[in-house]
């Protein structure tokens, strides 16, 4: 059997490094990388080149080409071939030898890749949550008309994606997504009024980005991944549920109609989901570290604080709504969350300034991507105008508490 | 569709009333009752009969018989024929009209009408664990040969077959069967060797008959499933864990070669399994209580202790060794249970028994039931003369132990 191509959108990235340590891992006869795209960490994608040896590569500008050139320059006539921006990316999510596109580029930049691959029919290996939460229709929509198949990174939707798998969906009474409960599971409201970015970005299980450790603090991640599992799953809002685990060592699970319960576990590595994504519906050995339950002890359930965590409350209401709200929640969180990491709000400012963005929000369908586009722009624009408002206060009651 | 024909054998036990339940709560255009066995619990089958009408019953003696027959009078030409004794069982197992064979008996009684429903073809639901532990080898060959299903009852089986639909065996790295761990899973050894009935007899989740009870208490009901688990889904020992796990939540798990682990969880109610068993590969609603996690707060799991509970591994023995060997362990561990619960040897007697009996058991391979009868016959007179030997032996020593 021939390889399959692998093509990386975000390969300097942490899944990026991850889905290449996942091929190598799977052996040359299995996989190969035919295309990876990047920004601007030309240091690394230089390393990557020249070990993976795709056949296109695409960076952010002609001046990291510049930088990329002359790093492969030892590799001669064998050099890959050199793209630039979000057409070089949409050519490594299209490239002709690519069967799998993982889509790990973090926020909207590679929007338009994925919509591209899914268009083409290729299977997309998503890692890129914000892709489905601004954009669910229309990419489902697109992977419906050309028969791609579009699975899930994230390691939640992977262990749905594992439990359902042979299941018939009219037999799933419901989804139930876990969460880890972020640093403030067990804090006071007014903790969490107070609570610095380092405070914020002490996550208890996963390592990641700042951008998505500040949504588990804020559970906004999981409000994000509920809309998520709608468009990738197909069920209903209130048929997605939420429940705290802070082990975070179930992934998540599902629930029959007759009641008995389906979960998928497995150590917190992203690997075991990048590799499922690859190779489903085969499974192939590793040599990650095997679950060891009776070395962990116990796991804990608790149900989600919906008063302390209104982002997931928030995010049921732009799922319940649908069109361009959740495009727009996702907008104002961004932007919320990167004022927080700047220290110009704090964090119980967040839900916020998300809310009032949504309640100012004039939801639309979505017939083309440009309305996803408007909404995102003028949420963002919105959400300046709040974050601005609160800023001062923020400061003056920052300092406050801290007296 | 017609509705499928169910027959029972053991009835008026807990499995086989929990069954009538599942059953009528299916409804009659999905399943009927054609034919009952039971053995002296006449004024029960009495109800049952009236209430599910079977076309046959089949009592333990013309004695029963006469009595059913009395209470069934009102019935008139609509009463069931009744049969007697194992003929009887067997004329239950095969019934014209019956789908599927719920095997329930307790102990060796339900073993050649099991054995004749499998050569009839028949799908057989099986709580009767001693069955395949005895015989696993001809039930499965006869099973393969006629095309018929062998299914589940056991609540960590019935997980097993739930978690591995759908998953290719060969991406199976092994099966987990998960163990409360019984009421002497915090105890000392000494705490063992005192134990009285009273305290073998409180289990921590499950409400059973006292021979299963006392199985849970040694732990040799979690080795019967691992020998129970090698013919259902023919998996070697090697590839067979135990788990403890209090709670009894998690019912069983798969892992799988990729390193994911896939569970299935329920509360603790015999039903789930029972019309997973009948209804499958459909699942049909239920109005069972669901599953929450958040209320039960924490699940805990640990390794089993191989020292205090030395049952596991004459088990693991009997297994690797195959032939006759572990029906002689059962027969040997039946003899040694009843002993315990007349109070003529101690708890931790019973392994002594069981391992004596196997040291002196002559193996041989299984060519027919008479094979299996005759070591279980053997293993019996052996397990008594080492029962006599202790009994004296252990009445001084508990004498001695609680002064």
């Amino acid at each position: 059997m021939k390889p399959k191509g692998i093509a990386i959108l975000g390969s300097t990235g942490s899944i990026g490094c991850n889905t290449l340590r996942v091929v190598e891992s799977l052996g040359a006869e299995r996989f190969h990388v035919v295309a990876l795209g990047a920004g601007r960490n030309i240091s690394l994608l230089t390393e990557q080149v020249a070990r993976h040896r795709p056949e296109l590569v695409s960076v952010e500008s002609e001046e990291c080409a510049e930088e990329l050139r002359a790093g492969l320059n030892h590799l001669g006539q064998q050099a890959p071939r050199i793209a630039i921006g979000e057409a070089g990316l949409v050519e490594v999510a299209t490239h002709r030898e690519a069967d799998c596109v993982v889509s790990a580029t973090v926020g909207a930049v590679g929007f338009v890749p994925t919509l591209r691959a899914l268009e083409t029919g290729k299977r997309v290996a998503l890692a890129n949550k914000e892709t489905l939460v601004m954009a669910g229709e229309l990419m489902t929509r697109a992977a419906q008309k050309s028969g791609a198949e579009l699975l899930p990174v994230d390691s939640e939707h992977n262990a749905l994606h594992q439990c359902l798998h042979g299941v018939n969906r009219e037999e799933v009474r419901r989804l139930v997504l876990t969460a880890s409960g972020g640093p403030f599971r067990t804090k006071q409201k007014d903790e969490m009024m107070a609570a610095s970015v380092s405070d914020a970005m002490r996550h208890p299980t996963w390592s990641m980005g700042a951008k998505i450790t500040i949504d588990c603090a804020t559970l906004m991640n999981k409000g994000l991944e509920v809309i998520e599992a709608r468009w990738l799953f197909g069920f209903e809002a209130d048929r997605i549920g939420i429940l705290v685990h802070p082990e975070s060592v179930v992934h998540s699970m599902i629930e029959l109609v007759d009641g008995s319960v389906l979960a998928q576990m497995g150590v917190t590595d992203m690997r075991y989901a990048i590799q499922y994504a690859l190779t489903y519906p085969d499974r192939y050995p590793t040599d990650l570290p095997p679950l060891d339950l009776a070395r962990l002890s116990a796991l804990h359930f608790e149900a989600p604080d919906m008063e302390r965590f209104p982002c997931i409350q928030l995010a049921y209401r732009a799922l319940r709504e649908g069109g361009t709200l959740a495009a727009a929640m996702n907008a104002a969180n961004e932007e919320a969350v990167s004022a927080f990491l700047d220290e110009r709000i704090r964090l119980t400012d967040i839900p916020r300034v998300i809310g009032t963005v949504m309640d100012g929000h004039e939801t639309k369908t979505i017939s083309e991507l440009d309305d996803v586009l408007a909404a995102d722009r003028d949420a963002r624009v919105a959400a300046a105008a709040v974050i601005a408002g609160l800023a001062q206060d923020s400061t003056v009651n920052v300092e406050a508490l801290r007296n």
